[in-house]
C-alpha cells in the first residue's frame, strides 16, 4: 500500500489542495466577514480533507525503531489517532456555517486558523524534496525560502486589511487604507473599491515593509497599526536574518543535508562507473540514508569520554552477559571490550555469507537477526535459528578456523559489536586461563566439536 | 545551599524582578521627570534587590582553580565585596527621592542608568538556558537575539521621547513628535496625548529606523535629532550584522555551544541505549563539560611546537622532579618524556582501582589526589595518602608486575601525565642503566618490595 | 587551434560585444517601440554575432569522459548543432525589422529578448576569471557580484519605465513617473523629457528599491506597478540575501574554488621554491585542476559503505576479469580487494618509468594506456602495446623482482586500482595455493619467463 | 632603533594626526573652496607629515626571506624610496596655496585627495592590534568595521554637498539641501546656513542611505544626484554584505586570524602552566607567528600530488646534490626522498644540542646554520662553521652512533629536510652497495673516523 501508484496520486492531489487552503484561510478570515453567496461551494473542499482523514487510517507505517515497516490495521489507527487526529478533524468542521448559524459570532472564526495545521503537508513535501538528488538542492531550498516568505507576507498583508475593518466605519478615514490616496485612485471608502486593488495595496504594504525599502507612501495611521507593524518588523528582522542565514549555509554548504546529497550523488555515480548491482545499489543508499536520519557516528562520541572511564562503560555490561566469556575474569574482558567497534545494519542486510572465510566476530548488542541455510538443489532458503541481544555470530568459525556455517541477516535495525580475529587471538594468547574458559564454554553449546576434533 | 529549592525561587523571582526593572528603568528616566505619585509604590521594589545583595553574602560558589564548592562564609564574602557588591548597592539607592531632594538636579537622575546593571542577571539566566539541552537551542538563541533587539528598541524609543522634552515647549514644534499628524490624531501639544500613544508612537519610530524600513512618516527634524538618529543607525547596523550573523552560525551549526550541546545530547541517547549507571553517567557528563568550559585540548596545542623545541619544553621539568627518575641520564628522561600524554580529571573522578591490573602509569603534574583502601568487612573506606605534583601512581603495580594496592581518586581537578607500560618497558630495555637506577629508587621507597622478591 | 592567438582576440571581442548586447537590448525594448532611425546601424551588430555562430564550427573542445582534446570537423559540428545552436541563431535574427514589417506586432518584440541568452559567455569569463590565480578571487568575485546586481537593476528600471508606457496617453498621469515632480523638474508628459533623465530617473527608482533603501520621493502609484514591486521586491531580497551569503563565503573562505585557488598557489610558490622542471610542473598543475573539476576523493565515499558491503562492491568486479588471477578462489580476490586504492592519471602521465624498481602493481578499471619502449641510439619512442581494461601492469617486476621493461603511460583519463608490493606478498603467502594458480597464470602469457628460470 | 621608546611615541602621534588628516581631508575639500583665513594654520600639520617622511630613511626592517633585522643605511633608503616615498612626498604639498597661485584651479584640488594615502598608517594599525591577544579580537574587529563604516559615510556626507554646491546659486533651489524645509528651518539659502547644521544634514543623509533606512525626507532632487546616489547606494549594497560578512566570520570563528589568536592564548596559557623559561616562550611564540604570516604548511600541499609524480618533484633534486648522497643509485635516492619531512627553523632556533643522543638527520634545503662549539670553562661559545644548501648535519652521529659533537643553530629562516634514524638505517640494509657508497663518502669527508673505528 505504501507504494501504490493510487495513493501517490492522491498525495499529490492533497498537498495542491493544502497549498489552495493554507493560502485561502487567511484571505477569506480577513476580506469576508462570512464568505459570500458566490462563494459558498469552496468550503465544500473540507470534504476532500475528512476523506484523507480516513485514508489515513490505513497508511501503513515505517517503524523508527525496527526500522520495519508496520502493516497492522490495529496499530496503524492508534498511531494516527493519538497523533494528528483531532486537529485533522477540526480543520475539516465547516466554521463558516456554524459562525452564520450563531447569530456571527466573530469568535467562532477565530477557529478557522485551525486549518492553516495542514501547513504540515507542505513541509513534508519540502522535506522530501530535499532529499531527492534529482532535484537541484539550490532550487529546493530556494523555493522553500520564497514560499515561507510570500507566505508571511501574505498573511501580513490580510491582517493588515482586517485591522482596518475593524474601526467603525466613522473612524476609517483614519486607517492606513482608508487615509491613503495613490495617484488619482482614492480609497476613502476602501470598501467600494474593487476586492483586487485592496488585496494588492495591502500586499504592497505587506511586502514593502518585509523587505525593509518602506517607501513610506502608504503606512500606518493610528497606534493600533504601529502596534501590528512594530511586532510585524521584528519579526521580520528575524525573518530576514533567517533567510540570509539559509543562503549563506547553502553557499557555504554547511548544512548536513547537502552534505548528505553530496555523498549521495558522488556514490552513485562511483556505483554506476563500476556497474554495481542494483541489490547492493540499494543497500549502500540504505545505508547512507540511515546515517543521515539518525546519525549513527558512535565512534566520535566514545573519544570524548575520559580513558579511565571508557573501559568501564563501554560495552562491558554487554560483553560479560555473552556466553562465550561466562566465567572469564574482568580483566580479559576489558581487555576485550577496548578493542570493540559498534556497527549498525539495516534489515535485510547480509553480515557474513554461509562458507566464507571469517574475519571478525559480532555480538549482537540491539535487534534481531536470522541464521539462514542456502537452500540445497534448488528449494528455498531456510531460516535456521534467530539471534537475539547477547548472541554472538562467528565465535565458532574464527575459533575453530572453519568456515561460516550459515548465512547471518539482520531482521530488523541493529547495532553489532565488532572484534577482529586477529585482536581475539591476541588476548587469548595473553590470558590461558580465561582462554581455556572459553573454550569450554564453546564446547557446552555445540558438544560435536569436540567429537570432531 | 547552593542546591536547595527555596534559592532557587529567589533567584528566579530576582530574574523576573530584573527583567522588569531593567525595562522600567530608561521608561521613568525619559517619559516621567520625577515619577508622579500615582506611581511611587514601584520605587519600593529597591527592597527586594536590597535583599537579594544580602542573600549574595551566603551563597557557596564553584572555584574555577581546583573545581571544588567553597562554602567559607569569609572567602563568600570577600569575594562578593571585591565583585560586583558597590554597582549592586548603587543600583538599590532611591534616586527618585533624592532628585526631588536636591531640588530637581537633572545630574542626579542619570545615576538611575546605573540598575541597567542588573542585566547581568538576565544574561546569567539566558547562558544557563542555553547549556541546557532539554530547552531546543534554536528557540534559546532566537529569544536571546530578540530580547536584546527589543531592548535597543526599547531604549531607544525613550530616548527619542526624552530628546523631544528637553526643548523649550516653545519650540517643541519642531521636535519628531511636535511637528507629527497621523490620520486625524495632531501631536502639537503631544505632553497632553495619551501616555500610551506617545510610547508605541516613539516605539514605532525606534524599530521602523533600526529594521531600516524607514517609512518617512515620522522623521528627525531639528540638527540634535538628527545626531541621535546617526548613532543610532549606525549602532543598528551593526545589530543587524550581528544578528545576521548569529542566526548564520546558528544554522551553519557554527558555534562551540552548539557543537557541545550536540555531543551531549547524543552522548546521552547512547547512555540510555546502554543503560549505563547513574554514576557513571553523571561522570562523563561532568567531563564533557569541564571540557567545553575549559577548553581543554592539549594535544592539538602540543602539534604546532617544532619538534625540535617540543622535548625540551613538555613535561621535561616535571618528569625529572620526579623522585622515581632521580638520577636517570637527560637522554632516557626525553624518550619518556616524548610518550606522555597528559589527562584531566575532576573531583571524585576515580583513576585506578584497588585490586586491578594497571596498565599506565600517571605522573601528578597539578591539583591534588588521594589514595583510598577499600573497606574491609562492612567498614567505611579510608584514605591512606594524599598524592601531591611530582608523585607517581601504578609504578609499583606496573614495574613488579603486581595489582594496584590502593583506589586513586582525584580530590580537586588534576592533571596527570599518563605513560603506556608498552612505552615504558621499551625504554626501559634500551638504557640498561638508567632501568637499574629506578629500580634501586623504587626499592629506596619501598624497601619491603625487596623482601617479598 | 584551441590555443591560437587569433581566437583569442575574436573571443575577447566577442565578449565585449555580448556586454554591450546584453545591456542594450532590454533598454531598446523598453525605451523604443521600433528602434528609432538614427540609431538603426546598432542592429548591424547582430552580423557579428552570426559568425561567431560560424566559428563555433570549428572550435576544438576537450572530451569530458577522455580529458582529450577533439579535433574531429564533424564531432565538433554535431555537438554544437545539439547544443546552443538553435537559440544562438534566433538571437542573431534582425527582430526589430520583423516587428516594422509584420505592422508593430508587440509579441514579436519579445523575441529580442533572446538575445539575452548570450550572458552565457560573460558567465563564462568570469568562470575562467575565477580559476586564474594572477587575479585576485575577491576582486573577481565582488566584480562578478556587482555585474549581477547591476544589470538586475538595469533590467528593472528598463521594465519600470516600459510599465509607464503601457497605459494610454491619457491615464499617464496615474503612473509613478507620470505623478512625479523633482525640485522644478515635473514629469507630467514624461515622453517629452530627455530620454538619459527618463533613464536616471528609473535606474534611480529601480536601485533604491533593490537596496531597500526606499526613499518614497518616487513609488508605485496604480495596481499594476505595485504588482511588479511585490514581485521585484521578493526577488531583490533573495538577491541581497544571495549577495551576503557569497560575501560571508568569500570572508571565512568557504567555496571550493577559493580553496582550490589556494592549495594552487601554495603549490606554485612551492615549486618555485624548489625550482622543480617546467613538465612536472605543468603534470602537477594539471593533476590539481582535474581533481577540483571532476571532485574524484574516491577514499572518502569509500568509507561511508559498511564494511560488511565494502569487499563485495569494491573492485571484485574488476579484479576477478583480470587474467592474473583467473582461477583463484574468491577469498584470496577479496583479500587483495580489501588492500587496492583507487588512483587517477591524466593523458600523458607517466605511471612507470622503463628500468625502475617496481613496488606496486596496477589494474587498468577505466580508460587506456601505452607501454613505450625508450628510444635506442637516438632514435624515436617506440609504442609497444596499449593497455585496456582488466590489463594489468608491473606484474612480471613485481612477482620476478626484475625491472620495469617498458615505460608506462596514460593515453586518456583513466583510473587504475593500485596494490603495494608489501601487500601481495603478504597475502599470497597465506594462500599457496592461489599463488602457484598465479604463476602459472603468468607463464601462460610471458612463456619466456619459464626458460630465464 | 626598532624598538626604542622614542619611536614608538613617535608612530603613535602620527597614527593620531593620519586619523585627523584623513578625515579633515575630504571636509575641507567639499566645504570650503580654498581654505578660509581662520583656519589656515591647521595646513601646518603638513609639516609633521615631512618629518614623518624623513624618519622613514632610518628606521630598521625585518627582510622577509631571510627573517633578519636589516639595519643597513643605504638599503633602507633604497627600499623606501622604491616604495612609498613619492606618494607621501606628494601628499604633504601645500595643495591649498598652489591653489590660491595658480587662480583657483579646480583641478588643483583634487589633488589633495593623495592625503588619503595616509589611511595605510590607520590600517597598520588595525593589523597591529589583532595580532595583539591582549585586546579583545571582538572588540578590534567591530571597531575597524566601524571606523570603515563611518568614514565611508562621512566622505559620502561631503560629497553630496559639494554636489550642491557646484550647481549655480540660482539653480540651487534644484538641489537636495536647497529644496529642503526641516520644522521651521528653511535651507533655501543654504549657504547662510551653520556649518556644523549644513554638516550634520549631510551626514544624516548619507548614514540614512547607507544603512539603506531611506526616510526619504531628505532625497535626491536633480539628476546629478540621482547618479551619485546610483553610484553610492550600489557600494553601500556591497559594503553592507562586507560588514555582515566580516561579522558572521567573527562569530563562527572563521577567520585565520582568530584560529591563530585562539591557538597563541591557549599555548600561553598552557605555557604559563607549566611556568617554561622565557627563552622557550619566546621561541614557541616567534614560530607560532612564522606559521600564521607565511603559512607554511608543506605536508598537506605534498598531499595533492599523485603519488606517481611525487617521488620525482619533491627534494630529489635537493637529496642528489648532497655529498654524503654522491654516487648512490637513483632507487636509493628515491627511497629516502619518500621519507622525507621539511621543517622550518628561525634564525636562533637550535636544532641539534651538543652532546645529546640524535635520533634524526637534517639535510639543508634552503637557509644558512652555524655550527657552535659550547664554551669550555667560562670562555664564550664558538662559532666552528657554518653549513649551506646542501649540507647535512647529524650524519656522523647518526651513522657512527656518536653524540651530536656541535650544537647547530639556524641563522636565518631556513628549511631543514628531515630524515628519521630509523627509516635511513631501514634503506640502508636493503640497498648494500649504496651503504658503502656511503660509508665511504663519509670517510672522505672525515678521514679521522677511520682511525677511531
Amino acid at each position: 500500500m505504501l507504494c501504490c501508484r493510487w495513493y501517490r496520486m492522491w498525495s499529490n492531489m492533497m498537498f495542491l489542495w493544502s497549498i489552495y487552503s493554507v493560502f485561502y484561510t487567511p484571505f477569506a478570515f480577513c476580506f469576508f466577514r462570512g464568505i459570500p453567496e458566490h462563494l459558498l461551494d469552496l468550503e465544500c473542499v473540507q470534504l476532500i480533507f475528512l476523506a484523507d482523514v480516513a485514508v489515513h487510517f490505513f497508511l501503513a507505517y515505517r517503524d523508527p525503531h525496527t526500522h520495519r515497516v508496520v502493516y497492522d490495521q490495529q496499530r496503524i489507527a492508534l498511531r494516527y489517532i493519538k497523533g494528528s487526529f483531532a486537529l485533522d478533524m477540526l480543520g475539516c468542521f465547516p466554521w463558516d456555517a456554524v459562525y452564520k448559524f450563531t447569530g456571527r459570532m466573530e469568535v467562532v472564526r477565530y477557529l478557522v486558523w485551525l486549518r492553516l495545521y495542514r501547513a504540515r503537508k507542505i513541509q513534508g513535501f519540502f522535506k522530501k524534496m530535499e532529499k531527492d538528488i534529482r532535484i537541484s538542492y539550490l532550487f529546493t531550498r530556494i523555493a522553500k525560502l520564497a514560499t515561507v516568505e510570500l507566505y508571511c507576507t501574505h498573511t501580513a498583508a490580510c491582517v493588515f486589511y482586517y485591522l482596518a475593518t475593524t474601526l467603525p466605519p466613522a473612524r476609517e478615514g483614519g486607517t492606513w487604507i482608508g487615509s491613503l490616496t495613490m495617484g488619482d485612485q482614492s480609497y476613502i471608502n476602501f470598501r467600494k473599491v474593487d476586492l483586487l486593488t485592496r488585496y494588492i495595496t495591502s500586499l504592497y504594504l505587506a511586502i514593502v515593509t518585509m523587505a525593509t525599502v518602506g517607501y513610506g507612501d502608504v503606512h500606518a495611521v493610528n497606534p493600533r497599526e504601529m502596534v501590528f507593524i512594530v511586532g510585524y518588523v521584528s519579526f521580520s528582522m528575524l525573518l530576514g536574518a533567517y533567510l540570509i542565514g539559509n543562503m549563506t549555509a547553502l553557499i557555504v554548504k554547511g548544512s548536513r543535508t547537502e552534505r548528505f546529497r553530496d555523498k549521495m550523488t558522488e556514490l552513485i555515480r562511483y556505483m554506476n562507473r563500476n556497474r554495481l548491482g542494483s541489490d547492493i545499489r540499494s543497500q549502500v543508499k540504505a545505508h547512507l540514508l540511515l546515517q543521515y536520519e539518525s546519525s549513527y557516528k558512535r565512534d566520535r562520541i566514545v573519544d570524548d569520554i575520559p580513558a579511565a572511564v571508557r573501559s568501564k562503560t563501554l560495552y562491558l555490561d554487554t560483553v560479560s552477559k555473552v556466553h562465550l566469556f561466562r566465567g572469564c575474569s574482568e580483566d580479559f574482558l576489558s581487555q576485550i571490550v577496548v578493542k570493540i567497534q559498534e556497527e549498525f545494519f539495516l534489515p535485510g542486510e547480509v553480515i557474513l555469507e554461509q562458507g566464507t572465510v571469517v574475519d571478525q566476530i559480532y555480538i549482537v548488542a540491539h535487534g534481531c537477526l536470522e541464521e539462514i541455510a542456502a537452500a540445497r538443489e534448488g528449494g528455498s532458503e531456510e531460516i535456521v535459528s534467530e539471534l537475539l541481544p547477547y548472541d554472538i555470530v562467528g565465535d565458532v568459525a574464527v575459533i575453530c578456523n572453519t568456515r561460516q556455517p550459515y548465512t547471518v541477516r539482520a531482521s530488523e535495525l541493529c547495532s553489532l559489536l565488532r572484534i577482529d580475529k586477529q585482536s581475539l587471538t591476541g588476548i587469548l594468547q595473553m590470558y590461558l586461563k580465561d582462554s581455556r574458559q572459553i573454550l569450554s564454554n564453546l564446547l557446552k553449546v555445540h558438544p560435536n566439536l569436540a567429537v570432531e576434533s
